[in-house]
Parts: C-alpha cells; structure tokens; sequence
C-alpha cells in the first residue's frame, strides 16, 4: 500500500464568475467544491489508476469535516487524525481567463496533536510500501516534521517520497528519503546537502523531469507541450514515482510514466485528476535519455 | 416577540488581505466568519438593544449547520428549519480599501420544503407582535412568498415590516404589510401600488429617512454624515421600526430612532452590530420634520 500524507490540507473552492474586478461584487455562477492538498491529490491519481493507497494527514473543525464527507464521496481510502483547529478552505474565482486565489492561513497545530499523528502515522506505516509526503506544513510544526516521519516510516521499512519546499524540504531531506522533487529553481540550492541514497527528480515544468538517482542520470521528455492547469501535474508525477517504487519497475520506466501522467494531469480540469487517454497514448511517445 | 424571517441567509466569510490583484493569489491573513443575511442582522441589532426576538428561515448542507452554530455561539435566539440545498456562502476580499465580494449561488427550495416552512412560521407567529420579512428569496420559491408570510402573519395579529427589492418586494406589497422599507430608487416604481394601511420609509442614505404613513408623512435627517461600512445600515434601520411598532411608539420617535440606530450601525464595523455611545449621542440630536 501506498500511503500519502497531507498535513496541511484544505477545502478547496472553485467560483466560476464573470471577470474578476477589484472591488466589485461578483456573482458566483457555479461552485465546485474538492478535498484538496498534494498529498490527496496524490493518492487520487494512485486511486484513480487502480493502486492501494491510504492517505493520512491532520483535519479540524466543520471544513476538516466538509473534507473527510469528500473524501469519503469519493471513495478515496483515508484515515486522518483530527486537530482542534479548523482546517483552511482556499478560493479560487475563475473567470475563464485567470485564476484569483485567496488561500486562508490554516490551523495552528499542538505538540500533543503532532505526537498523536506521529503514533498513528507509524500504526499505518507497519502496512505501507512506500510513504509520500507532500505539501506544506501547518504553523506549529517544526521544519523537521517531515524528516521525524521520513525516520518512522524507514524503520517501518517503507520507501519514502518527498515533495515539499523551504526550510520544510531542507530539514526534511537530512533524513535521507528514496526520492525528492525539488523544483528547479530550489535545486541548485539543494544539491549539495543531498544524502547519498536518495534520488533527486527535478521537474522543469512542460519539458520534463531531470533525475539524478544511485542508479544513473536522466532527462524525460514529453513529446509535445500540453496546454491546459499545470496546478496538480506535479501531484501526478509524485503519484508514478511513488508507483514505480511499489512495483519495483527501472528508473526510465518510472520517469516515462511520470512525464506521461503529469502531461495527462495538465489535460484535465482540475487537480488530482488526468485524462486516461492522453496518459495512454503520450506513454510511449516520452523520451527518456541517459546523461 | 419580534420575528424575523432570512429565507437565504449566508454564511459571511470576510478575507482580510494585501491589495486585490485579478489572477494573483492572495494570502488571507484573518478570516471572520458569521452568520449573514437581512433578518438575522434586523434580529442581531433587536437582541443587542434587549429586546425579544427569534429569527428564523432556511438553512441547509454543512454550511448551514454552521450558521446555526454560529447563531447558536452568540446566544442569538433562532428557529430555522432544515432544507435539502446548501446555504451559501458570501466571500469578501477586504484590502483595507476595496471589498472584493464572491457570492455563491444559493439552494434551490422544493415546494414541500416551503410548505414545511410556512407550517412552521404559522405556529412561531402565534407568539410573535411584530414580523419582519428580510432579504432575497432563494431559488424554487414564487414571487409571492413573502406575500403568503404576510397573509398567515395577518391571520395570527401580528404587524409585518417587509424589506426586499424586485418582485419579491412588488408582491410582497400586495399582501398589505404593515411597513416596506424600499430604497428610494425603488419608491417611484412602487408608490401607485401601496395598499392603504402600509406604511412606506424610504431610505435616503447618509441623508436618512423620508416616511408615508396614515398617520402622517415625515422627513428624518442625522445630525451628521457618518463615516463607515453602509452595509447592515438598512437593517438597523428596519429593526428600530419594527421595534417601534412592538413598542406603539409614535411615528417621529421611531424615525428618530431608525436614523440614530442606521446611523451607528454605519460606525460599527460588520453588518447587524451597532455603536451603542454613538447611538445614544445621536438619538437626541437627529431631526424629523413633518411634509
């Protein structure tokens, strides 16, 4: 089982509306309401291309509620601790043109809450093959929160993932994951304090993933650029990563896949989501070349 | 007691952000959160100045449930009943110049569901002096709703204060309500259709108030323009008349009174709250002059 970890998520709220106009009153034509964060959207993906996954995190308050009833929706197997404060929600009020998001600060979470989620984390990691942690963190946690799990789940035996940012990232790379996704531009920040034993897959966006692994170099490719919502495409490639962990498959084959999925996740309309077509066919048209 | 009725009231969320840029993401460094909506405010201000009242009306969905928690945190005395759609939700991006506002849709209301409804007005009516009719009228219900409200309002002897716009308000007029309280854009419109028996206040604004009565016709006027968020204005305004008419105080002290208490209701920061020193201060001073 793939487990996925979101400490920090939200109830994300999307407002179709007609032009956004700075001080004006807009009328909300339709309203998509989704479980959001990168470690849901990642399991989604994983669920959606028939993988066992279990996604974990904090939740709180009636949103934190709204959120599980999703989740449970949905279908997407979950089991997260419940936290005193209230879960965000973010807004984003699209106009068919741009995108206006207004992202609520997020719950403030308690040494006590943090140490029950790590007892249950480690309950749930005795089961897990690989373990993904995704996004940011809640305020109270400490940048090494990440790597305090990253050291559960290696006791637990469980490959680990990591695809955070920051001071988040930094710590939580000292504790040596299988994998980090660091975008390109924090790379060259990063490069030097990686471990030995972790492989570094850097996205470059519409042209591909460069990953540097124990096991070789090498830069993938998609065969066209995707016009579409580049929000989740990274989820998507955290998802066949973390695949491609589970089912033991070469690093080339991973990186196909995660190229391919991420280009798929561009295609559709919103995050945690790909067009199954797409993934299919764009599959064996992603170059992959050793450097 | 006083009654007030919020058909589509609102959970008010209110985003205080760094300025509004169309397309950026903002991030919200304090969310207020509140139960919205005409007649809850006109029961807010009612319960403030200690008087009976009970608001009642719509609710649905998660979201609703947690205006009745809200409503039920502030000790505000209500009796909502349950439908299937969801309240909405109102945002407003406060800048600390602009107010950017996002409102949702609203539910959609079946006939049985409002029927229900009406059955629980009747029997709230039966303890109830006063009614007021507040706010728009959610999707699924007749133009004519608040005109049947008024009609089982009558039955039971209670005197009814209507305050919409639109068709609801041309309707509702029909049913003869004790007072309407259109914006005297709307009044040129409507003068030829008041029934004998209501009473009509037309809101001027910061200018105050201009009153048609069978009892006479007044023209009330602050001291002095008060600067602040008009919102909410007019139903403090509406809950001093219908104070008034619980009271059987006459026509120029509840003008009076209606002016100080939109005026102070503009100096407070949310809708349905009020400066009560201001209040006070400004009651003597406001000038009703008989035309």
């Amino acid at each position: 089982m793939i487990l996925t970890v979101t400490l920090n998520p939200a109830l994300d709220l999307t407002y179709h509306v007609d032009t956004v106009v700075p001080g004006a009153t807009h009328r909300v034509s339709r309203v998509d309401e989704r479980a959001g964060g990168k470690g849901i959207n990642v399991a989604r993906v994983l669920h959606a291309l028939g993988e066992p996954v279990l996604a974990t995190g904090l939740l709180g308050g009636y949103v934190g509620d709204q959120v599980r009833q999703l989740l449970d929706d949905t279908e997407l197997p979950a089991d997260f601790t419940t936290i005193e404060g209230h879960t965000r929600r973010t807004v984003v009020a699209a106009d068919g043109r741009d995108a206006t998001g207004f992202w609520e600060p997020g719950p403030q979470v308690s040494a006590a809450e943090w140490d029950a989620f790590c007892e249950h984390f480690a309950r749930l990691c005795a089961q897990a093959q690989v373990v993904v942690c995704s996004g940011s963190l809640p305020a109270g946690l400490p940048d090494d929160s990440y790597a305090q799990l990253i050291g559960v789940a290696k006791v637990a035996g469980a490959a680990t993932v990591l695809d955070t940012s920051g001071p988040a990232l930094a710590a939580g790379l000292a504790a040596g994951p299988d994998v980090v996704k660091p975008n390109a531009l924090e790379l060259s920040d990063l490069v030097a304090t990686v471990p030995a034993g972790t492989a570094v897959v850097a996205s470059h966006g519409p042209d591909g993933l460069h990953a540097v692994t124990p096991q070789g170099s090498w830069r993938a490719r998609p065969p066209q650029p995707i016009d579409g919502n580049p929000t989740g495409a990274g989820d998507a490639c955290v998802a066949a990563l973390a695949n491609g962990i589970h089912r033991h498959t070469p690093w080339p084959w991973r990186l196909r896949d995660a190229v391919a999925l991420s280009a798929a996740a561009v295609a559709a309309p919103v995050a945690g989501s790909f067009d199954p077509d797409l993934y299919q066919q764009l599959r064996p048209l992603v170059t992959v070349e050793e450097c």
